[in-house]
């Protein structure tokens, strides 16, 4: 893999002083320019030998433009609110705005790089580790952020002969050492590993770009004339598919008004039974045993360690908040948090979509409950044309793969779809308008969404189809009577917990 | 101090019933209407001892009001990232935005009163605490929050038989019992503890309620009582404020036209000498031998987890740019940050003007570079009336608090303001003008900036003699010649880390 790489190419300082300038100004100017319409966020992973110039390309590149809007990130061992997450938290919560620049050491491949050149990992599950970083990058890039992974390259000897390098740069003054980036095996197990790495995650969106570091001067221009050429047709791509996909986005938000919706053929909604009735004295007893329950869960999940994470979705009207109050009286305040998704704020509407509800997620043992969710991707942006077809048919995969790595970490995933008819949604509008404290609870924007019901049941219905994995699947709440509702709602948490937790001390039991 | 607050009233069932719907309605209301301006941030502090019905009243809270706009905090003991940080980061990170309520359980008062219940702390130790917290409430309270603390009281004996009181609440079904709240000592030695901090931080803008709970019924209508009364009363104040404080602005943009501003008695600046040069022989020398210093020396501090901020100020176009550049060059890339400084986000916005800076601040070791800082308030904010005088005139010592508690947390503070005469600033207006890739640097602000400097002029002088403390002193850095600028930011910088790490030596050397 890495043969070709060493080319034995020099520079002079005088040619590295005649190329430098040039470059410098286009880069400054790239930055700006995408900065100054945040246009996306630039994501660069700088790896490779010690010795090759890692932490004098971070230098540079953070000295040469505007660091400013540059944030360098090094992933050491994870500290104890990382680990309360899935693993890649901590990637998400560091990454750039639109217009920003995040540098990386090692990206996120340090882990698993230093585990697979340690034999500490099976070949299997460092595979499997570089397919959910491919996967990660193909989500960011899919977004728009512009992806550029270098790799330093030093052969074995040139590595040797790099070690005695004196610390005093002819052009850059003092130049630090790769000391603080210390190499996690030794030369030919950390090169296979990365070179595995590379192959398997190079991707048209995120490819690596390997380069020589034998030489300082060449190894500088190289670095900067890829990340400035990457940066350039980035920027061409991107305003030109931003501007295919406004006209799209215009044709089918005139397409829509003149067609009516397909119906679903898999129609789960049509089958959910709502007739079924509750009398107040049945439901007040099945309530105060199910509060009773979940309250003694909720405690031995904390001491677990196992968290929850439950998305109530639903038709408007159709009784989240008030679900979501039944089951949090149960519960004690301090275990539990509670996300109202509704418009993004400016710094989430500059981060891919998902950042928003990764950056909410709670510690170990606590229960997140978000009242909408990540799936208005899939709904409200669909059937209102706000993204192309294209981006809400991937949002289903990046979800699965988002609420996998969820359930993977010790976290029950429950998705609840508050299901009521037509007729009960317009009393219920009507009861709103009437009664003064419910007043806030209507907006034009309630009737607007009534008034797609079609689009949102075929959307609604593609949803079921698509996001139900076994550890994450949704459930039909029959909501026109909300008795039912609650006490269904209080079972199947219930059920997931007790389950949850079984599974956890059979596994402990197995392991003693 | 409890004696007083054992009433002995009880409230019937029926009574409560009664009651308890137009408190509801008024207090959804009231929420409602403060979160759909984002009036101000309300900060409920919920105490007491165990059983007096703590997890209740926050499961109340949560349950009668919206809670998706309520957020609940339990501070239990301290993660690595917030061992990190000053103690205070964790309440500040917590901190509500405008329109929204944080519930607090023991609020930031747990940590203290658990070290003096149990003899762990002084009672000096505690009085200072106490102070410091009395003084974040003050800051909180001053930018608008509404800040409600509420002491659930049992005497000895109620304490004791309220312990038998079985789980199911004739209103609300299941209840929570309060072991989730564990009392951190003896029903004596936790009282006195409280009662020593109910008198030293029941301020005006911060009182705390103290609330008889033998009877649950009488209990819950006193805190929502007390919610509402607060949230009615501190709305009402609170516009009346904001329509003087408009009007106040108003008049004080339009006598600024007419008037000049004051000279400063204390000119600082005018003592700063810009004459001194140096050639670039000297300088390139200089700049060597301290890059290498410095780079040791931060390798140092990371090593020893010591902190570093800096904060960049000085008028437009001093150069804080490109010396902040010079001296990042010299670190490595995985130990320090950026900050820049400029318009806020909107959450930013809806937080306590302090909020966005210590969100910036960095795990321990690391060096967090501010381009621009929390100076702003005292600069522009001042200058061009954007908030009133009373507002700036506090800032300063808000503003040394927040640099104490800094400095108290293993963290070298420096500031530098960059010196330049108006001459100076002219000639490199015009050459940004001139230089394309130096364009985007300079804007109509600038300009604008320059037209008021006298009014700067003063504001920089006051600041000066406002907030330099001993632990945070400010540098004067006579920047008209860039090398001098930046080989003095150099020698100060590294001069600071030198005698702070000598210091924890000898610190070491005496405790071992």
């Amino acid at each position: 893999m890495f043969k070709g790489v060493e080319s034995g190419k020099r520079l002079t300082d005088a040619a590295f002083r005649e190329a430098k300038d040039q470059l410098r100004l286009d880069l400054v100017d790239l930055q700006q320019r995408c900065r100054a319409s945040a246009e996306f966020p630039i994501i660069v992973v700088v790896a490779g030998v010690q010795g090759a110039g890692g932490i004098d390309t971070l230098n540079l590149l953070n000295t040469w433009m505007d660091p400013r809007w540059i944030q360098t990130h090094a992933f050491d061992s994870p500290s104890d609110e990382e680990r309360d997450r899935p693993l890649f938290w901590r990637y998400w919560r560091s990454l750039p705005e639109a217009g920003a620049i995040g540098l990386y050491m090692d990206g996120w491949y340090g882990d698993a790089w230093a585990a697979r050149a340690q034999n500490k990992t099976t070949p299997a599950a460092f595979a499997a580790d570089l397919k959910r970083i491919a996967a990660f990058e193909q989500t960011l890039a899919a977004d728009g952020a512009l992806i550029v992974k270098l790799w330093l390259h030093l052969g074995k000897a040139a590595q040797k002969s790099k070690a005695d390098t004196h610390k005093v740069d002819p052009i850059f003054g003092f130049r630090s050492s790769d000391a603080a980036w210390p190499q996690p095996a030794g030369y030919d197990a950390f090169t296979n590993a990365a070179a595995q790495s590379i192959r398997a995650t190079s991707t048209d969106v995120a490819p690596w770009h390997l380069i020589d570091a034998a030489d300082d001067n060449a190894r500088r221009i190289a670095v900067l004339t890829t990340l400035r050429d990457a940066m350039k047709s980035h920027r061409k791509a991107w305003h030109k598919k931003a501007k295919a996909t406004a006209k799209v986005l215009k044709h089918d938000r005139k397409a829509d008004k003149k067609q009516k919706p397909a119906r679903s053929k898999r129609d789960a909604l049509a089958r959910v039974d709502l007739t079924k009735t509750m009398s107040d004295e049945a439901y007040a007893k099945a309530f105060r045993t199910r509060q009773a329950k979940l309250y003694d869960l909720q405690k031995a999940a904390r001491a677990a360690g196992l968290s929850t994470v439950i998305a109530f979705e639903g038709w408007d009207a159709a009784g989240k908040g008030g679900a979501l109050r039944r089951l949090t009286y149960a519960l004690s305040a301090r275990n539990y948090s509670v996300v109202p998704i509704s418009a993004p704020t400016d710094e989430e509407l500059a981060h891919h979509y998902l950042w928003r509800f990764w950056r909410h997620l709670c510690r170990a043992g606590h229960m997140t409950l978000f009242d909408r969710s990540w799936y208005g991707r899939v709904l409200v942006e669909r059937v209102e044309h706000l993204i192309p077809e294209e981006a809400w048919k991937r949002a289903y995969s990046e979800i699965n793969d988002f609420e996998a790595q969820l359930a993977a970490h010790d976290t029950v995933v429950l998705k609840f779809w508050l299901h009521i008819d037509a007729d009960e949604q317009l009393k219920r509008f009507k009861d709103r308008e009437k009664t003064s404290y419910k007043n806030w609870k209507i907006t034009e924007d309630d009737w607007r969404n009534r008034s797609k019901h079609a689009a949102y049941e075929l959307a609604v219905n593609d949803m079921f189809a698509a996001t139900s994995p076994k550890t994450a699947p949704w459930h039909l709440i029959p909501a026109n009577h909300k008795h039912i509702a609650r006490i269904m709602i209080f079972d199947i948490v219930v059920k997931a917990l007790e389950a949850a937790l079984v599974g956890r001390a059979k596994l402990r039991n197995k392991l003693t």
